[in-house]
């Protein structure tokens, strides 16, 4: 049986670069050996490592005045790499989930923190609107997707300072306007690699303005001025970043993967707005294409668990919500086609046919 | 051809865990996903991870009262993490190499350094021997390999103070007493699994003793209460060490792979003393077993680049020195077999009767 694989991350990836994935782990680019027993070193490393850079500025666009580092771990390092870097006396942060939350808490270790917004009062169901931006300060942070809520910003927003944001799980799903930005990083396992490594995009001039030394490894300079190369890289995950960047490009990049994204989402929140045993937790306009929440209606709550088996029995796997919001969450990255989104919509009028 | 690859690190991993890992990346334990897009919340990557840390505990022999994590990027993050965790007042550290020093570099920025020792004198060519350790160090660091310069510690020192390693290049290729060592760490990317992982086994009762606040992913004490999955981990990584590692049992664990460590060392040092072209450039009684260091005589330099084309076209790789001690290094890590050995033996006695 086709499994639909709905997992929050790591998620799926494309078909053609895992099968390429598993090629590599046996022979790397013809040489004979496996990518995973293959030297950082050499030049058909170097290839990788540039044609993953590469990628990402030609597919978002991104300015010479930025540069494009891949560093081993996740996400939750930088929630404390990016305040080292760049928190000398005072950031604002929007707390919209869990991981806006850690990453405040992290700030808060470097310097003075201020939480310009949050949607907290209802369980982070919405984005913060037309929050008032001091321009004192170093930087303001955003999590642009909400994995555990979904939602989403579907606008990249005007800051008087520095904006930065953790794009964990929509990098890549959208057109989007770097500029805006001062700094972008997110993990991989989302909807452009494995996990295990994460991408920093950062306009270079913010960098080395506070008074702090840094350790060498979480000065981001370091890392630049070595073209990802300061230590030995997480050099398959690297590999994959690669792969899934050049199908991407394939499937006509960001504007062509938008295009689908918008399709998907249309077609799975559709069925839950329709469907009576279903109802979305997230605000509708705020709504996020990547990551969709939705609940029992409470008259068929009884009915939540059942679901979920119906659903692992038809694979569709991964759709179990995150136990702050409950019920079901299907992650709809970009590798995931409409073929597996109808597969869950297919499930849910069936599953009402028989129980409603 | 047959390709023997002599590479420092990312490094030869067995054949057996290569085609595992790549049947994994195609459908990971018959679920008919991916390990890459595998939840690391499901209970096929508990096995995996739960699996992989008692592997390393029956193979090294590790008592309950250490922990065994694995941590997202390698060994370079550990150099800040190690004083970040530990480093209260002062801490000694012996000076054996590159590596040595970058870790020497981080730990000023936490504390007072005290370098006990220092074979720079000779180009780093030996291990410091009975080194005066004050009894007033918060820890104690040593390299116990030194990848660059081919020397190695071939027995656990005594320490009055805690006892930290960094063993990124000869974890379990050798049996050792873990009861003398208060922490120790390492990149995977040697003997044990691909680049973008570092494991660190702890006596946990050493942690929680400085003033600082910790960044929740810099501080140990988080990564082992969640038994690493405090954040999402590199999952194939440790999917690779899991594999590695029964590989590594099925060679008669950390006893049978040493005798087989002893007789590809000796094989290569033997045939590097013998031949009238070559010399080693470590002292004989510090000579690595993992990484066999040598260079042309004096009078025959001008041949080592011709070597080095000689030797590729034999199928061995990898074999060029460190620009900083120059001519040759052949990594010999536990997956490299004696017929890898042999087949770059052959070569330099082939050469030795081609150009002497």
């Amino acid at each position: 049986m086709k499994k639909h694989n709905f997992n929050a991350g790591p998620s799926q990836l494309p078909l053609e670069a895992i099968e390429n994935g598993a090629k590599a782990v046996l022979d790397f680019a013809g040489t004979g050996i496996s990518i995973l027993s293959t030297s950082h070193r050499t030049k058909e490393y170097d290839a990788v490592n540039n044609g993953a850079v590469n990628l990402f500025r030609e597919l978002l666009e991104i300015p010479e005045n930025y540069k494009v580092i891949f560093l081993g771990g996740g996400a939750s390092t930088q929630f404390c790499y990016v305040p080292f870097n760049l928190l000398e006396k005072k950031a604002g942060y929007i707390n919209t989930g869990v991981w806006a939350k850690k990453a405040i808490k992290e700030a808060k270790l470097f310097g003075e923190v201020e939480v310009l917004a949050s949607s907290e009062d209802k369980n982070f169901s919405y984005i913060p609107k037309n929050v008032e931006i001091p321009t004192d300060l170093d930087y303001l942070h955003i999590t642009t997707n909400n994995t555990i809520y979904g939602t989403e910003y579907h606008t990249d927003i005007d800051s008087p300072v520095n904006l930065v944001a953790d794009m964990s799980s929509d990098i890549l799903s959208r057109p989007m306007d770097i500029t805006k930005y001062a700094l972008v990083y997110g993990g991989a396992q989302k909807n452009i690699g494995p996990a295990g490594v994460a991408f920093v995009i950062v306009r270079e001039d913010i960098l080395g303005k506070v008074s702090r030394p840094l350790p060498s490894m979480i000065d981001y300079r370091n890392h630049i001025a070595n073209n990802s190369l300061f230590n030995t890289p997480p050099v398959f995950s690297v590999y994959m970043i690669k792969e899934t960047l050049e199908w991407l490009k394939r499937q006509g990049g960001v504007n062509g993967i938008y295009k689908r994204n918008v399709e998907k989402a249309a077609e799975l929140y559709n069925e839950i707005d329709r469907n009576k045993l279903f109802k979305g937790t997230a605000e509708e306009e705020d709504r996020s294409l990547m990551n969709v929440c939705f609940v029992m209606q409470p008259e068929y709550e009884e009915l939540a668990p059942k679901f979920l088996e119906y659903a692992a029995e038809h694979g569709c796997v991964g759709i179990k919500g995150h136990r702050l919001v409950g019920g079901f969450r299907a992650s709809c990255y970009n590798a995931l086609s409409l073929e597996d989104i109808r597969a869950l919509t297919e499930c849910m009028k069936s599953f009402e046919k028989k129980f409603a």
